[in-house]
């Protein structure tokens, strides 16, 4: 299996799907243009990809759910603006280009990303108008995708990160900062698109604990790459992280061991899904967590 | 009918449903101050209000949509954190005490609201736990909000503000912020309430002219306290609209002009329901309306 071109193609369909949902003009244009320079910066359409396989795993037609998939994309995307501001991390650059808050100030950053973040629940909401969804399912991914951008998940994260700033790592809150800020949209992310496929409870248990790990080791991989990885395959300068003294796996572990626990956490996910049937839609998600292990950028 | 004790009487239900919805601890500790110091701020909670009143005009039992209602509140909340920022209103009180970002950074600010607004999302498809509650219905009310509270709503209408600040007001421009910075979700808080009570088309678009028009009276009768009301009773400084150069209805029109622009626009939302039954429910539809227009805070 060519798991390259399957997640090109994904990432495609979703890149469609939100380039013409972003087509009509809307007032004012200044956030049109805030918004869809941050959401057309070069996303890998991670979260959507996932979501779709997920929901392929389990039987489901991804075609069905490209608009909730997509809409995941702008949860992200969100909070890589907000992230970026000032008052956060202060970042001037992202993939290479200088962050929104740069271009359009911080007022139109935090409104894009306040505007991202809605319209994300708006599409979600919206896939009511197809009849292949149960409205049920629809409503517990809704309420998936919420919590786990929310207080208890990703936003609850962010905020961990804000107050751990300058201050000695330790284990707990740095599984609590990975888990909630990164982990925890990943995972959802796969749940949702295993309920909107119906999917049994066994297996969106599986899902659940096969988001749980590559989650985490999507973050592991990310820190690695951060001190080892090619500065032009990245899109951004190496490094960053701990000039910003950031609270990462391979500062608190060693590069060694962080990529030892990747490794496992890889493992955990692949035996996850051991139960999954053998047919083309469940191997990709193999495929993906194998090739989560070995990517570059 | 006393109308004070019926708004009383709910906005104690809305607080008691938020106060036990944000009992439990969450980590960090700080999000939670954050969230918590600005949602029991002495907000009157019209917005859910007015969501629980149109769902008993038109026949609903307005018990099964306190959770619902009272996510409006979190929106409203947030919107107004936000808007507190430097990078927007940059004030620093807001009903008599310090704003968000004052007492608890800028970072934590953002992520409050952040927070509140995902919250919302999370409470509203949390209501399918609740069997008297239609799946369809449901979701059409979550439509309706994530579209009123976003780009082309609230976030849309306060983008447009930050971009007017300290330039000539036009009405073209005037009209569009507050329809859309408050209006909006005036207006969907009503047409949510109708919806989860499964009203009729005729009903709802008579909720829809009413909200319009009240969701303008309230903007107008807000500028028109801003120079004429009293200090103590408003719980702020008056005058803080012309110190800022905001674009209000009193400054383009004159302050006679805007008090008969308010009396109108609360003459045809009463208009626009004149419809409904004399039933005790949709009456304090009408009440509120009069109530708006003589409002001293």
């Amino acid at each position: 299996m060519d798991i390259k071109a399957y997640l090109r193609e994904k990432k495609e369909l979703v890149d469609v799907f939100l380039k013409e949902y972003f087509a009509p003009n809307f007032v004012p244009a200044v956030l049109k243009e805030s918004i869809t320079y941050s959401l057309f910066a070069g996303g890998k359409r991670i979260r959507p990809i996932l979501c779709l396989a997920a929901c392929e795993a389990c039987d489901g037609d991804s075609e069905d759910i490209l608009p909730f998939a997509s809409s995941i994309e702008l949860i992200h995307t969100y909070s890589l603006i907000h992230d970026d501001l000032p008052a956060m991390d202060n970042d001037d650059l992202r993939r290479g280009k200088p962050t929104n808050h740069k271009v359009f100030g911080e007022g139109m950053a935090i409104l894009a990303g306040d505007g991202l973040l809605t319209e994300a629940f708006f599409i979600m909401a919206n896939s009511l108008s197809n009849k292949n969804i149960k409205n049920t399912a629809l409503i517990r991914a809704i309420k998936e995708v919420a919590f786990a951008s929310g207080i208890y998940g990703m936003a609850g994260g962010q905020a961990q990160d804000l107050l751990s700033e300058n201050s000695e790592p330790d284990k707990e809150t740095l599984f609590f900062i990975h888990k909630h800020k990164t982990g925890a949209l990943i995972s959802c992310s796969l749940r949702a698109g295993a309920m909107l496929a119906n999917c049994t409870k066994p297996a969106l248990n599986a899902i659940t604990r096969y988001g749980e790990n590559i989650g985490l080791a999507f973050q592991i991989i990310d820190d690695i790459l951060d001190i080892e990885g090619d500065t032009q395959e990245l899109g951004k300068t190496t490094g960053s992280d701990e000039r910003k003294k950031k609270m990462t796996y391979p500062a608190l572990y060693g590069i060694e061991e962080s990529k030892n626990k990747a490794k496992e956490l890889i493992s955990e996910a692949l035996f996850s899904i051991k139960d999954f049937s053998n047919k083309a839609e469940p191997l990709r998600l193999r495929e993906i967590a194998k090739y989560f292990l070995e990517r570059k950028s």
